[in-house]
């Protein structure tokens, strides 16, 4: 088993952000696998989606369940094999799991940033891990790949660097949200953001968290996440047992949980508002949200995309309706169209979004064979 | 203009509810319209949805822009012709609009019912809705109609009531909810459960309201209700005027709007959370979670089915992803199973779910059609 070790690397130098802020200094968390080469030609930089981190494959000494959150892609002879390549999985600004963030102090003002942490965009990222690969002696990356709100990162890596990007692995993305996508992030934040215990995004100093917000989040996200398939399949109208035990079928309440979906979103939302920050949350939908290469180019994506000069794969899932297959192949007809060498999968999966971080024979073959046949070669 | 007049029905028995509990007495809002005729043969009962009410067509007296909310299907020379038909409309118990409900007076505690108020039914309402047809003298309704929940309401006329229905009319509905349904309904359950102002559902005695929970509550609804397709032509990415006004784009704002949807559904928020009831909310939405006429028949549809003699109009809209025309067809065919006369169209409208309360000249057209071809005659 690949044995991860965490680590950090330390910028002195501000960084200036999209929205004219900058962050004076800060901290990146990352972890890598595999051996870098010689000729420094064979990075994989991963991008993370939501609620993930730089802890991308292999497992903790001593934490035989720690598995990174892409452990089934990435990993000595798996698809991305870290045996051949060298790969980096980076935590984001803002985000909470090591890399600086609003959990962590404003040099400024030597307290917890809380909402005061400076608006972050994809763009924003791609700058810090750029900064990132430069610390770590590498120029050029022979792929950057991420899936969701990573593969918006590793899209917009061929454009903000398109001579640091050889090839560029984007699954279960999109150009950008539709307004649906964006009204699920508005109502998750707003769920944050009016629950009391927020205090104005600084519950930190208040010694309160918002989890009330952050468990309906977890909850309104988790459904986009899943197929109406695979929810049927898993769940359907299944009662608990305590329903099923009454006589009438069920326990006619309006709060107790009937419905085994219900009693498996409550614990997700309930896991998550745990170990995730309610500021975290907020910014990283905005970057979503934000997210727009084409906007430059009045919505013309193909104009948006001829400076890429990267090889693509993109990978899509067909009862994915947060990132439908539509919304990839909008991707792979702007490149087509500036004659970029382009391979593309629609991956007939049951689970929706979520089957980009599952195990599929047919998923991992694509991505495999992608790395053999053509970022190896 | 179709002048309407809010009527109340008092009943001083005690209805037994499926839940084994009953309400002592207790009465409901109606309006009617058109005239009864002297063998009391023209009658049709309209059933609503989540937040609708009694006040199905025309408006009140010097209130020229209060229409009923399907005031387009209703009214002289409309498609449920008011000069032919008399149209009754009723607020179901544990409803906002006037019905006995959570916001009443218990009378075994002379305190307001809040969350003691009794779970009901689909079917709980029907046996209510036959009360007050018994009280108005009419023994056999021409026509049950409604969408969405009010057709599960139609459907389950025709199943606890086989003999007093002619025709049943079921728009944009379903013969249960699915798991992804369910877990829309938990999710707005919680956001109004966990608002601390919810009091354990004895808000009122508390002097507050649950509006946070509300608004987030009616924003997922919102969000179900309309289809991916609208959303976009609707507000796509627009943002509003402030944003647009920025150099870079946005405001680069975790909390205020940028976008249009946003604006959009926080008004939606604001409105509904002024007018509904909370404790109305979780009821209405475990009534829809409830409603499952197969589960006494292991899921067998055309089983349960099988004690129906009404004559049925099935109308679905093909961008409706809350209740798909594939649920429609489901009854369709456990119809046809037993040799009903069911009629069926499926409408090609882009407004998702809430395509059953617009007006659309093939809808309008095919129940007008209904009623004079088969109602009617």
């Amino acid at each position: 088993m690949l044995i991860a070790t965490p680590q950090s690397m330390h910028f002195a130098d501000a960084l200036s952000l999209q929205s004219g802020a900058s962050i004076r200094a800060y901290d990146l968390s990352y972890e890598t696998y595999g051996t870098l080469n010689a000729d420094k030609s064979n990075a994989v930089l991963i991008c993370h989606a939501l609620n993930a981190s730089h802890h991308v494959a292999g497992v903790y000494a001593d934490q035989p369940k720690s598995e990174g959150w892409w452990d089934t892609m990435i990993g000595p002879g798996k698809s991305v094999d870290t045996n051949q390549f060298f790969v980096i999985g980076v935590n984001n600004l803002g985000s909470c799991f090591g890399s600086t963030g609003p959990m962590q102090n404003n040099p400024d003002t030597d307290k917890i940033y809380g909402a005061d942490f400076p608006v972050v965009t994809v763009e924003d990222w791609v700058d810090a891990q750029a900064r990132l690969l430069d610390a770590l002696g590498i120029q050029t990356l022979a792929a950057v790949m991420g899936g969701s709100l990573g593969g918006m990162q590793a899209l917009s890596w061929t454009l903000q660097y398109p001579d640091r990007v050889k090839h560029a692995v984007v699954v279960a993305s999109a150009p950008n949200l539709t307004a649906e996508n964006i009204a699920f992030n508005e109502v998750a934040r707003r769920a944050i953001v009016t629950d009391p215990d927020f205090c104005a995004g600084h519950y930190a100093a208040h010694g309160v968290l918002p989890k009330r917000g952050l468990r309906i989040a977890r909850m309104i996200g988790h459904i986009t996440y899943l197929s109406n398939d695979v929810m049927n399949d898993k769940f359907g109208r299944q009662l608990r047992a305590i329903s099923k035990a009454h006589a009438s079928g069920y326990q006619f309440s309006t709060q107790d949980v009937e419905f085994q979906i219900e009693s498996y979103l409550r614990y997700q939302g309930d896991k998550f508002s745990e170990y995730f920050d309610a500021n975290t949350y907020l910014l990283i939908t905005r970057a979503l949200d934000y997210f727009d290469p084409a906007a430059q180019f009045k919505g013309d994506l193909s104009a948006a995309l001829a400076k890429t000069t990267a090889k693509f794969l993109l990978v899509s899932f067909t009862t994915d309706w947060r990132f439908a297959p539509a919304r990839s192949r909008e991707i792979v007809k702007a490149l087509l169209d500036n004659q970029i060498d382009v391979s593309y999968a629609e991956i007939d999966a049951p689970h929706g979004h979520d089957a980009f971080l599952l195990d599929d024979a047919r998923y991992m073959g694509v991505v495999r064979s992608y790395f053999q046949s053509k970022v190896a070669s």
